[in-house]
């Protein structure tokens, strides 16, 4: 669904390293950009601009910049999180080293803006000041992940706000600037945003979900969440209706197998049917993303755009 | 000379903190914030936009953003150069730890465009234009620091290009934003942002041979930039004007005693007369500053304040 404006941030991407090519510090650049990615938050952009009625390839530079942000973060989250992999292959703090990933990932922020400047026009203020805000918010959320760490009980709440910041807002601020760019009013605005929000939201447990539960390899180890112990919504669920000596297991993370730690908090999963209770919390933020393009003044024809492409990206029936 | 503008962004500084207390993240922030700082950057800033006839008050927030931004570069700087102490206290990475100060500069690095996109208007564009192009460079003068390190022979030029984006290139900047705030023309725009760069690569200059050759203390350890091995003036003329037994002691920075080191090499920078040939760098770029002072549309008394400004930043006369 998302081809056309895959293939053309593809080809802008392209340009945007041979571009800066000879550049000393752009080769960690160049390799965490061609990674293979879905570049989503990019074609969310063109895709919401392209809804409202703009010629999207006009906004390529703000979908460019969505992107390379989005790499920044990946960059520095990958250090925070001691991930040795990412998208499969080395991180670049594993490839290289932590200052080579914290620079080039300062690189990317500064790229990202210089971007999203490039033919803003006269929408550039109200670009920046969605963009900035959202940038501000990542960081929180990259800040309450890191205390969660340090915490057994995260309430659902809690938890919901976290991943709210750490990734749904970026998919909202895509979309809006889509919907800025091209003169859209304030009710889509705010609309489009908030589909981007709860979609984000019911995404991100789904892919927490998948982690246990996928029926095939998305190209990440399965149970890898439970072996880094991460407060996923398995997890958090999990430790809210678990009892004490479930509870205990949950949060103790030391073990001697990973296969025997996995399967362990995956039979407390099951005990505890915490895949229902999950697609229920899922459910919710995907029906009130739905609910979003109800909002929409747009023609049915795009509306119907928006529910096949939820459908697409959940893989399922609304 | 700068006093009236330092004590307006200490008072903004602090209402920043205020704003943001009880934020977890915000604790590095503030200690770093914190520590006593000439706040050169923003009082430039101040102090252009003061010179150019505006009324510097109502660009606190841009001029904060600069120093929002400075600090975002001394954090993600001092992990990368492994320096355990700022300002003479210790660094955030050493006080925390890596990961703090990674996601305080980046938390820094936000913060400080939003205060930049504040109350900036009809002159947002041309401001984010600078900005841009100057947070871009300083990532690429880090980039050059840190490739400098693995080398033994650096050529004046490189130097020069070094510390102008990793220095100078900020204090332009700052005196430009200044200019463009208040509506200067287009040739004193140009006038004060070069100024700002001769008078930043002559300053740096100074601060290095000040390491070795300060009749004071200045906060740092007099011979530090030895024993870390800096790429400095003094290093990269000893290195051009010596012999190859010279040449050897000064790239070998193997060392049992720290003192013994200092004078081995201070040695060799005094029989090659490096202060003498420093200075005579030094003037030069100071010297191009001034003459970017004459370029100025500027009324004679307002020019004397960037003059005698000079000679208080460099305590001489000229």
């Amino acid at each position: 669904m998302l081809e056309k404006y895959q293939k053309l941030i593809a080809v802008y991407l392209e340009k945007f390293i041979a571009d800066n090519y000879g550049n000393n510090s752009f080769k960690s650049i160049e390799y965490i950009l061609r990674l293979k990615a879905k570049r989503i938050r990019p074609s969310l952009l063109l895709m919401s601009a392209d809804l409202f009625g703009g010629d999207f390839s006009k906004y390529i530079n703000q979908a460019l910049a969505i992107e390379l942000f989005h790499n920044f973060t990946l960059l520095h989250d990958d250090i925070m999180d001691k991930a040795p992999l990412r998208r499969g292959k080395a991180s670049v703090h594993t490839k290289w080293d932590i200052n080579t990933a914290i620079l080039s990932g300062d690189f990317l922020y500064a790229y990202s803006l210089q971007c999203m400047y490039k033919d803003a026009g006269d929408k550039l203020s109200e670009i920046m000041y969605v963009f900035n805000k959202t940038s501000i918010e990542i960081c929180e959320g990259q800040s309450l992940d890191m205390q969660f760490e340090e915490r057994k009980e995260i309430s659902t709440d809690e938890y919901i706000k976290m991943i709210s910041l750490k990734t749904a807002v970026l998919l909202a601020c895509s979309l809006k600037i889509g919907s800025i760019v091209t003169s859209a009013n304030d009710i889509d605005k705010q609309a489009i945003y908030n589909f981007g929000l709860y979609l984000g939201i019911a995404f991100q447990m789904k892919d927490d979900v998948l982690d246990i539960y996928a029926e095939d390899d998305f190209g990440k180890r399965m149970g890898g969440d439970i072996l880094e112990n991460k407060k996923t919504i398995l997890y958090v669920l999990a430790y809210k209706y678990g009892d004490d000596s479930q509870k205990n297991i949950l949060s103790n993370n030391s073990f001697k197998d990973e296969d025997i730690r996995i399967s362990q908090v995956v039979s407390i999963y099951n005990k505890l049917e915490i895949l229902h209770k999950s697609d229920s919390l899922i459910d919710k933020y995907y029906n009130l993303a739905l609910c979003e393009i109800d909002k929409l003044s747009l023609a049915r024809k795009q509306k119907d755009k928006l529910y096949q492409f939820s459908e697409h990206i959940f893989n399922r029936k609304i």
